[in-house]
């Protein structure tokens, strides 16, 4: 078998063969097949695609690339749950504890990363004492007495992936459906997942702006799912403007509480339990999704749900009193109200630049390198569809810097008000199952 | 400017700017840009293909990637030929001495190359003494004197185009019509071209099967031509079978002084005098396409073109008495005909097969290493369209080994007799002026 065949048979529009998709990333990961030739055969799949069959085969491969997390020893069906992101989606800090607290065992991998805040483990750390310095038994035990425990990223896990994705990020090859989806699908079995619930966002502050193209990667990764035995489904959810309030560590934190105890901001709760209600049944915890959700409904009411984010905070060291006096997460020293400048309706606000403005506080990383800032962020006083009167706070800038100049002047050209009333967006635009 | 946004623009269909395209050759060419986004924008030109404004911009970006020969000193206008190559093809070694003795400068840089037989140097290399160790200054000088001399590959030529076309031969990107036409186009224009006239082969034996693929690759040429301001035109010519009889080195010099003198294969010669005919008008050596042919034929008829090839042989050291007697050419020990099996029409003569079975004699080189034995090749004795009666031979076989039963295989599998006649192929498909 020769690279520069297969790179022609795709090219051609003909399908790989299993063996085939084998071979190249085999030979991708150990080095015999060159970057050169891999990004020319990404390329030929963004124009030709790939079959249901030939994404299945890649994500296994994928996985098959490096080492498998065993989470074999956790009782019950473990599911996981993936966004492919947006900006100030507080979802996984509140989905954890909430399905955790009906029984559904979360054994969470997670990083630190890039981008407007940061991950979900430097979010976690707000909490004074919190950490995620555990070994692999002492992980399985906490996830088997708590159901939920978050542990660093461990191990070599889908290297074939690292290596294409970091290709593709400098080959104008990452925007291809079956390439996302199976990057995506292969790290979370990688990681042991049994069943998979899939956040796939839309709109202008999502990787995928468009509907349609949502819907087809939505899809994809459902497939995926079916043909390598991982029970999946997916929600398509909008972003054409941030998720809740707050964009920030230590105020998605604060946000996420409020949310547990079924206080939180309308769309936040409403993903939290439309995600939450289709792991708990793929869980096998409940018999119905309308079940499920009852049963998240009643955690969020009677504190078991904030109950079990304490225990799994504790048990990791952090320090629980923050839970019930937020007040002792980290403050940032100035809070910062944006204007109304006229009457009217909130009609846009622009997610990406609304994350950066909150990057631009300190709350995110640009590079590796940088430290972030857990105090700082903004939290929305309006959103999309929302009657606003001149000299009403539109954003509460929360800042370790008086100087916020560029911030607010980012947030107003990015805040847009009209004279006429406008709707809310549609929170979900549909459920692949 | 950024090689990543160039090929997504181009990934998109967008057309890349002068300044992007030099861009982007510069920098492969120095090293900023790595082959693995070499090769993603070559797969994304493969789908979107170029403009002619982009595909001569990309030709003068590689002329200009290195040295280019000054012809300056040589009087008259210089028109060079090119052909896509095919099995057989003897018309460089007739139309030197041929556009020569009308007054056409012919100063031929050529190679070895590997492939069916030798390059044109290996073949004039028959010639006992004759030898292309001269300097440049010689080399004009002798243009200038005799109208034909040929030199080895000199300087650093188009090395943009050296390394893509390396690049492109392992990631399954050279069948793109404006990548091929203008990495021809380039290496003509680099080495001093005023004017060029194309031979673009089609049929089962050339590059491009395919008569449109044919017709556009010409196309394209001559338009980059015309953008670059050198004339060219092309021919679309037949390779659907062996061009001419013999294929081999000393065989196919000693066909090229038969056809000096206007007694060669009538393919051959009507070849030679539709692309000389050309190559003179492009000189203005003759007012008309009509009167360079008639230059062109009387120069065979009155012995002033195979004058001076001996002329042009003697200068560069070539033992000239074997123009009048072949015999003294490299002689093959044995002579084994192929005999018909059947009585029928010849109906196809599959090219590449024939020229492989001239390779396994020992007649072309399979790798740089290789040497070849000037000797050896094969004579065809039937073309296509003519009646075949079992006993007769088809092929003599010229080999200094008498073990010949794989080439006889090879030849009884690819030459295909049927009791039904058969038509000759079309010569000249079309031209592009």
């Amino acid at each position: 078998m020769r690279m520069v065949d297969l790179i022609a048979k795709k090219r051609d529009g003909q399908s790989l063969t299993n063996e085939e998709i084998q071979f190249i990333m085999n030979g991708y990961t150990n080095g015999d097949i060159p970057d050169y030739q891999m990004s020319a055969w990404a390329m030929a799949v963004f124009f030709r695609g790939m079959t249901e069959e030939e994404t299945a085969a890649l994500t296994l491969a994928m996985v098959h690339s490096g080492e498998t997390i065993d989470l074999s020893k956790i009782e019950g069906i473990k599911v996981d749950k993936h966004s492919t992101g947006g900006v100030g989606d507080t979802t996984t800090l509140v989905l954890g504890p909430l399905v955790a607290s009906v029984g559904v065992p979360v054994a969470k991998m997670s990083g630190r990363g890039l981008g407007h805040t940061g991950g979900t483990i430097d979010k976690l750390e707000s909490v004074p004492g919190f950490h995620v310095e555990i070994n692999n038994d002492q992980f399985i035990e906490l996830v088997n007495q708590n159901k939920i425990a978050v542990i660093g990223q461990t191990g070599n896990l889908t290297p074939a992936d690292k290596k294409l994705y970091a290709l593709r990020d400098v080959t104008a090859t990452v925007n291809s459906i079956p390439l996302i989806a199976s990057s995506i699908m292969s790290k979370k079995i990688a990681a042991g997942a049994d069943a998979i619930v899939l956040d796939v966002k839309t709109g202008a502050g999502a990787f995928m702006k468009d509907l349609e193209d949502a819907r087809a990667l939505a899809e994809a990764m459902v497939e995926i799912g079916k043909r390598v035995g991982r029970k999946t489904m997916a929600i398509i959810s909008d972003m054409s403007q941030p998720l809740g309030y707050a964009i920030g560590n230590a105020l998605e934190v604060k946000e996420a509480i409020d949310t547990l105890k079924g206080e939180g901001p309308e769309d936040l709760q409403e993903l939290c339990l439309v995600l939450g209600s289709h792991m708990v049944y793929l869980a096998e915890k409940a018999a119905s999704l309308e079940e499920a959700r009852a049963m998240l409904e009643k955690a969020m009411q009677d504190g078991s749900a904030l109950n079990t984010f304490k225990k799994f905070l504790a048990a990791q060291g952090g320090d629980v009193s923050v839970i019930d006096d937020p007040s002792k997460l980290p403050q940032a020293k100035y809070q910062i109200e944006l204007i109304a400048q006229e009457d009217g309706y909130v009609t846009e606000i622009v997610a990406d630049a609304v994350g950066t403005a909150a990057m631009l506080l300190g709350a995110g990383r640009a590079t590796k390198e940088s430290s972030i800032d857990l105090a700082v962020g903004l939290v929305l006083r309006k959103k999309i569809g929302d009657a606003v009167h001149k000299g009403e706070s539109l954003v509460t800038i929360y800042s370790n810097s008086e100087q916020v100049d560029e911030v607010k002047n980012m947030l107003y050209e990015n805040i847009k008000i009209t004279p006429e009333p406008v709707q809310a967006p549609t929170l979900i635009y549909d459920k692949i199952l």
